[in-house]
């Protein structure tokens, strides 16, 4: 069997292909010499699946795609409150090279802006470096994104350089109002280089794909940044990750993004995906004319918008019912699928809807396929909450869906693999209690 | 046993109840009477489940948290174009009562500020209504979100009328551009009954559970929109809804949400739950202070946040063998938890990775807890694929996740309850292709 | 001899008349069916003299061009600091009728654009009159600088108050922040109804001739506003007047100036001449296309620009020399020409660098022009202080430049009509001080 | 006798000297290191006198002062097309150092900002300079205006480049888009030494002065720059010298005037006085805080308003009356004063109104102490009708106000120095005509 993943790329290929529509970035040589026909876009999902079509191992310069990378390593290196003491969070409606900052104090509304972007770079990598010593940081830490070495081409990296009047401009006034505290021409020579990284559609895809598994590169399973920086990152990039489009994208694509001027786009789906197109030709926006394309493709016919609300999963709890009578009587409630809060609530509430009279309760995980933090802590606390109440209370849990489980003062749970165990044993002792 | 969400909702509240922040609405002297020590909060599952604690049953007026909703009705109305020509999506990065709208076409930039607010309502119902009309449907709409009949505080809504000058400086604006094209003072009248409205904090989390349950009322079964107006509507408030805190509350709190000046403040959580705060005191934002306190203890405690990557779920094969020899052997997939792209993507590949050398295949659900339409499709495709291979294919779908399925031209499935139901009976013959 | 002024005239619209550019005004029918082809100026002298070529007794409308005059009325009726209260003195480099007021405070920029200009009539006439009265005391204050009784031309003004959205939502939001106090409808009406006072071109040569004579109508002689509001007036205008091309016209053309919707242009030369121009097809700013040409024409043919530096008069002192010796000698200083604060410093310094030995000083004005307040208080400072050295002083001043000079304490001056009256008298003896 | 005016100086600095309010410039070491006590003010006469009080031969840098004079020497050396078509004259409504320039085309508003100033020097001096050789343009242009050598404080110049990021991020911006054409750092460097030049209050006021004499340097007699730039450069002066309080200042004092970061303040009323101060310590605005006190002073006192209209002078035409009788009868007009547009619009009506019967016309400029150039051609106007009219017409003027004069096809006049001369002499033959 042909896999489907691919063949269902290559025909959106084929669909936007004859949109000739934009212009190549045009203000160095390097990108308006770029081939305007290239076109590519692969998925890769959290468990590390590559799916390609199209010019999916062309290199190009990630540009402005590295925006939110690096802002993952500085907070990441640095901790939260001294990068949010420098860059905001607010989208700015505004293009992105205005030199958008707060009155005042100066400092840059996001770090989706290239002033916040030239910002975060500074902070990227532990206090102290030399700006060399910071470079290697950043493309260390975009290479551990991608899961491979990435280079620097240093034929566009000169070019930009010469061309960089707006970014020192604006690294200048940064430095006047105190937000950059080195020498400015040195910061904009690391920006630059950090846009000059040469990567593939599929590298972008897997960067994503990072984004999307909570910070862990599905391909090596290297923890990259942790699951705090991942959600700070794409909130980030849902709302100033698209420049002024910022409330179309939200509305009509929903995923996360963010693009870059020679061609890229990226977007991250959490939980699932990670997503990467190339086509050189930009709209007046600076984003991809096809990969926009794509992008709203892939949301209309999957569904991969964060404000879908999923359909109604099947009922959380499977069955509640009785096994035995007399002291050995065991009220057994299985339940299934992803637990998250509304499960663990439907769940608590069964148990006190029909207080349970038999002394022996058990809660059959089985059938679950996933439980999240606040759904453990509330199963727990019904499990405590139960003990309290006078009862036995077992964990039906062959596959350790809670590991360890502590229901906390003055609650006692017994794991077991199968209904049938607790039902063959005499009621626990306290002497028992885990 | 008592049960956990209420004892959690008394625990918050009584942490944020001391702080006296803030200060009441002061521009009517309804709102500047309130009761500043009212205080309460609910959560309403998607599963129709109300849990509250504090002042959940005392009376406000609803105020600007109307205004999802009637966008949300508008949309429904009319659809999403001639809504869309009049008011836009794009933050605005401004206070609530800006005159914020484009230059040159004097289209609101989004629906939840009051020039979006006052246009929306313009356009909410069927054309050609009369302005009581429009404020009926209007408010039948909003009953239909909260689960029962609402009525107006008439002497809110008098006094409101009285000191509405900045709203009728935006509806005369509207008018100029065209964007209104009614009488502006009949349309404000509207509006700000529409802001009258009287609501409990349970009615609003019900409402705010409408949403998080893709339209449908999870009290009264009512479809009240569709699922798409509801991902518009979730979308403009995750970008537009706390005005110039937008990017703060994106990042921090992470749940779609709309506070109103009389001390209301509702969030939605997608599949979930709707959320609803009541403490009249408000911040230099317009907003709850209290409430703002309580939803970022909910998202920090919860991890009710819309870019909180899940924990990665149990994998979703299960089991992949081979039942019987020859040709009557069978291979057997067998898969669990809920299946969204990425579970789809996982299993249609585990069929290109192994391509199966047996004549039968079985894709067995019984361990599924919810499939999405992309899923679907993707499993469907691959019957279609593995019929095209030669393949008969069979679905064990004891309880229907995937009712009369269509694998397409060229596809086959027969849909059984259990393994052994095929594997006891011979090899499919085309003529009993389904 | 033919008038050479009507001449340049003729000559001046007969260059500009071919020139179609332009569009009316189309807001309300009656502006759309104005003549397009209507073309008239005409010059007022501060002496009272009115040339004229062209349709210069063809009525309109007055528009915008009312607004400095009203702010001249309103300053006269409330005094400064009510006026400045409410709207400042800031240009706005806005179009006329943005919503342009301070952040903050809502206090409309200047006085020339709408939301200025409407603050501006609820200030016109004393405190306490209803919106009629302030009417009437407006149209009385217009008529009182054309010199003639305008009326009002109700057929645009009940046309304008049905188109008047904008205006209505400037005056909603002005009352929002307080700076109107009263129904902004009535506010609008009342302004309405001045923009539509009909008034012909040769009348607003005439009001503006009044603001070049310092307040008096130079017609009917009548004092209507004082000096210092004139001054006032005129800073206004020269850098708001003409909306957001306030820098060129004032580079360019240099004369304070206000222009108006129906074709209306006027500008002031203060101490010369007021010009007004009518010719109804407008620019992209709102200002008559061929009126500003003509008034390009004016300043450069005329060098009547306020920048203009006058080419260096003959010397002050005309001579100094001693008539007669001993005890009768007299210094005799005779000066000539207009006397400003550069030709007193001139005089002044005369006496200083060449203290007089002689016992009598004469200052000869016979031939002076004119004397300013500063000049004039410089000169009898410099007779206070011969006097105190122990001169005698003489002014010589047949036509009383100087009336009842008071040289202040210790200071003493005979004023005399001819160096001969002094030179014939025996010296000053200090019982017949002046 | 004392002299008026430094007395009258000396009591307006002890009026202001106990006012300590205002806090000294403090970005570089130099400027925070000054004397705040220091406090001087200067008044320098179009004739070349020069009056000062109080710390009048300090040395300070001149800062942003030397923005207008660098202007004009610009506007000199490349006319007004190049230099108007990189920067712009409207007023900004913003503080100094803003980055104020027109959305898409990257041009600053004026030249009295800072991006508008360093344009404005990068096109100082003739195309083709190298930074060095513009650098010595702009000292010796201003030591021409200044009327000595001025020189550069290099300490200041030192310190001022080190802390000179705001201008660097103007200057690659404006780079960026083509406003400047050179290397940025280098154009800020020549900026800054032109900041650093060092002057006296003396020499301020000379530079003023120079200004406010056409453009001649009244102590050296130079024509530094001709009337044309200055009336551009006093114009800019008026709307945009004091940011974004320019609507105060030319309402209150109505002087063109600049203001600079070390204390100084310079002021030119057009045809009589340049006025400086100069007291270190600043306002919000960065204007000197006694400085301003002073000028508002001087124009209270002094009625030095440009737009303060000057009283009515005395009537322009002295005498009319009639010499003789029969074919030697002469009518005889008598002027006297300043003759601008309005003095010989007057003129001319006399003899339109009039019109005179006798053969001989003579007009009597004996008394007249200046005339403009429009009022010497509409008199030369009214000569050539009057010969066109049969009319033998004399020109009495002794004193040559109007030399040569030409009065056109068709006219014919002769000059005398009496009128006396001509009723002696035969009426003219045409063989006679001049």
């Amino acid at each position: 069997m042909r896999s489907i993943v691919p063949d269902y790329l290559t025909d959106a290929l084929a669909d936007v292909e004859p949109n000739m529509q934009g212009e190549l970035a045009g203000y160095i040589p390097e990108l308006a010499a770029a081939d305007p026909g290239r076109l590519g876009a692969v998925f890769a999902t959290v468990d590390g699946e590559v799916h390609g079509a199209g010019d999916v191992d062309v290199t190009f310069t990630i540009q402005s795609i590295s925006k939110p990378f690096v802002y993952a390593l500085a907070l990441s290196d640095r901790g939260f409150a001294p990068v949010l003491a420098k860059v905001g969070v607010e989208p700015s409606g505004e293009a992105f090279n205005e030199i958008s900052v707060e009155r005042g104090t100066g400092r840059p509304r996001n770090p989706m802006i290239n002033a916040g972007a030239i910002t975060v770079h500074s902070v990227a990598g532990a206090e102290g470096l030399t700006p060399t010593e910071r470079v290697d940081r950043v493309i260390r830490g975009l290479s551990a994104f991608a899961g491979r070495d990435l280079t620097v081409d240093e034929t566009v990296c000169a070019s930009e350089m010469e061309s960089a009047h707006r970014n020192l401009a604006i690294a200048h006034m940064l430095r006047s109002y105190g937000i950059l505290t080195e020498d400015p021409r040195a910061v904009v020579d690391g920006y630059i280089r950090q846009c000059s990284v040469l990567v593939t559609t599929r590298d972008l895809a897997v960067m994503a794909a990072t984004l999307a598994n909570r910070g862990v590169n599905p391909r090596t399973g290297q923890q990259v940044v942790d699951a705090a920086v991942v959600r700070q990152v794409l909130s980030v990039m849902a709302t100033c990750g698209m420049y002024d489009a910022a409330g179309d994208w939200a509305t009509q694509v929903g995923i996360p993004a963010k693009s870059g001027v020679a061609g890229g786009l990226i977007g991250a789906l959490p939980g699932q995906v990670g997503i990467a197109t190339f086509s050189p030709r930009l709209d007046a926006h600076g984003n991809s004319v096809r990969g926009v394309s794509l992008f709203e493709r892939f949301a209309s016919d999957m569904g991969l918008h964060v404000m879908e609300v999923p359909p109604a999963a099947r009922a959380t709890v499977r069955s509640d019912h009785v096994h035995g009578h007399g002291p050995a009587a065991m009220r057994v409630l299985e339940v299934q699928g992803g637990i998250r809060f509304a499960g663990a609530e439907r769940i608590v509430r069964e148990f006190v809807d029909a207080a349970p009279r038999e002394p022996r309760v058990a809660l059959d995980l089985t059938r679950v396929s996933s439980i999240d933090d606040v759904a453990r802590r509330m199963l727990l606390e019904a499990v405590r909450r139960l003990t309290l109440d006078g009862h036995d209370v077992y964990l039906v849990d062959p596959e350790s869906m809670i590991p360890d489980p502590d229901p906390g003062p003055g609650g006692r749970v017994t794991v077991i693999s199968q209904v049938e165990q607790a039902l063959s044993r005499p009621p626990a002792r306290p002497e028992n209690a885990s």
